[in-house]
């Protein structure tokens, strides 16, 4: 056989509703590095009521927060992840990076 | 964290253009059920030319034929699947498994 690649796709469900996959992790990603929803939205080429509804709709299936607003210091008035969203996309990337891996090796059966 | 569900889905590509998926696996698989792309095409809803026009782009492909028109015998005129078809099958439904397994193993992570 010539030149077959394996390629996988990862997502995350609650209750079957599909709530984390690669546009929502790279949302998420973007909020953690900008500070901001709307600059993140921006960058993913989104509107900004589009970015926040994603954001809103993740956290109502998880029910708990996934970013807040900074009430003071140096980062004050930013949108930063909490904790939990952090340990979230941490998660995420090490199952991604596992599936990847899994599949890259099964992929020489392929050949 | 409640109720999170890992999901995944595997295709092949060749040169980079998906191939066989869950889809164009099941019609393969109603094929070699049926013996009639008609009758498998019937099941999955799609017209016989939709089904017929998936085959042909697969074989192209894979520069292989999938599925041949028995000349003789009691199978006369059905079309069956050639070995290379079967075998294609049978290493992408372990692929699957694999990756389901990795997956379930994985998705403990998650509660």
């Amino acid at each position: 056989m010539k030149g077959i690649r394996v390629r996988s796709k990862v997502w995350l469900e609650v209750d079957g509703t599909p709530f984390l996959g690669d546009g929502r992790e790279r949302l998420l990603r973007l909020i953690f590095s900008t500070g901001s929803i709307s600059a993140a939205a921006r960058e993913m080429g989104i509107s900004y009521r589009r970015a926040w509804a994603q954001l809103e709709s993740m956290e109502k299936l998880l029910s708990y927060p996934l970013a807040t607003r900074e009430k003071g210091g140096a980062r004050k008035g930013e949108t930063v992840l909490t904790t939990e969203a952090l340990r979230l996309l941490e998660r995420f990337d090490t199952l991604k990076k596992g599936v990847r891996e899994f599949v890259d090796d099964k992929f020489e059966e392929f050949h």
